[in-house]
């Protein structure tokens, strides 16, 4: 393993620091691994808050979302570990007053259960929590249910859309309606050329060989739903949009807005080039931009 | 080679037009790889403008920086290729006037002779042209002259300033002698932890055994300047900025502005523990923030 770190152990509380050092208006909790943006207002005098977070290593998520119109705060596990219930808490009472805070969540058991309890707890303490779930993964189509599909990339987007409406005003039921309903019309579909390496296991989680990929990863190292030669960026793009697509039903005329991302290791050379091609094969599809 | 490209013959050209499709403001050269910020000024109400530019493959850099208060234009060439003399002249006059240009220009041969020539054949043609050279590679202080080290990142750095005062309104001859001051006051140095791939060579440039990485790496697969162990990323951060530090003869009580950049492969986890133990090594030599 070849990472620019120093002891795995405290690699999270690093980062985190190091995100702090380098960007205005971000705070970082002393007792827990909590980022957020601190405007010094007196609890009863903020708006709804919107919070995210899950296990480390999926940047420039969780953290990276924290600012204005996006999330109040993010609640940052080890890599690829959820948060506990206490560091969760502390995160909404550190943003929230009793106007609420509304939780966006990606779909693990883990996440479900450790943002479930906190919500159920800030509420019992006189602040109104909401869960939104999510769960975009398209790629697990064929396999599971959508309740049981996991939450990726574009779990981004509902940051988005819920950061807006809480900084617009918005009360917490109207921004966790706004959240579900993004929620329930984002699809999301990955593709790995090569697997990770979580820093304490130093050893990556399987192996592809140097003409192979796979389409369908999850986030956290998971293998593929389907393992491919490797093709051009343009195939690969017409084969993800395509299955997205089909999925959503999405019909010619439909607005769509696209997020390409990289997990943090694709570099932005390969993301142009799949983003050209990506916004092409969407109107070949006949969807437009949604502005 | 795995990488999300199509024919690597196209690829900086998609490239320029994922960027393009995906940023509000940009525009791309028909006949050349030119991108420009178009504010559909006539040219004699232009201000001076601040180009940049070399080889492909350094990204976000070049094109990443055309923006209000940065670069006026880039013009790219192929993958570690200098653009040709046509190319850039065309990017100075898509977006300069007889106010003039300054050309932000990393010294390497084929760089220094191209943007020069460029320069005297826009002058020529009544748009006055100065040219500002970047040889901020530290790591070569002790193999070369001052005059023949390499422009690397730090080269961003000099865009940020000369783009500030072009975009205050000052004259050409004050743009180039900001520019130039702001770049002889910068200090850059380079780890690698392992090679990289020229598309359309298809296989390293070099190779590092599990355990070595690489100190005074240049920006286009050179070698580097020393082959080292593996160390942690503190241990690291603490050579290279010492090294800065000697080499500018910085002392206690200067303010500095410090960039950490991983060319667009590094992911952002890594540059943040970087960042973190860059700035703290850097109050603990006495330098002070500049904000």
């Amino acid at each position: 393993m070849k990472k620019l770190i120093n002891n795995p152990r405290n690699l999270v509380r690093e980062v985190l620091e190091g995100l702090v050092d380098t960007t205005p208006g971000l705070a970082l909790l002393d007792s827990e691994n909590v980022i957020l943006r601190w405007d010094g207002r007196a609890p009863q005098d903020r708006p709804v808050a919107v919070l995210s977070g899950g296990g480390s290593g999926h940047e420039p998520g969780h953290a990276g979302y924290v600012g204005h119109g996006m999330l109040a705060a993010a609640i940052t596990g080890d890599v690829f570990t959820s948060p506990s219930v206490d560091a969760i808490l502390a995160g909404i009472k550190a943003v929230a007053g009793p106007r609420g805070a509304v939780l966006i969540v990606k779909n693990y058991t883990g996440d479900r259960l450790n943002f479930g309890l906190a919500a159920e707890l800030a509420t019992t303490d006189g602040i109104p929590t909401e869960v939104v779930m999510v769960a975009d993964d398209v790629a697990l189509r064929d396999t599971v249910p959508p309740t049981r599909r996991r939450g990726i990339a574009g779990t981004v987007l509902v940051h988005k859309v819920a950061g807006w409406a809480a900084s617009s005003g918005l009360a917490v039921a109207e921004v966790a309606a706004m959240a579900r309903r993004a929620a329930s019309g984002v699809g999301t579909m990955g593709v790995a050329l090569g697997p990770c390496t979580v820093p304490s296991v130093g050893t990556p989680g399987f192996v592809l060989a140097d003409d192979e990929i796979e389409l369908g990863l999850g986030i956290h190292g998971e293998k593929g739903v389907q393992r491919l030669p490797m093709q051009t960026a343009d195939t690969l793009v017409e084969r993800m949009l395509d299955t997205i697509v089909l999925d959503g039903d999405l019909k010619p005329g439909t607005r769509v807005a696209i997020l390409v991302n990289g997990l943090g290791a694709t570099p932005p050379i390969e993301l142009a080039v799949v983003a050209r091609h990506a916004l092409a094969h969407a109107r070949a599809r006949g969807l437009s931009r949604r502005n």
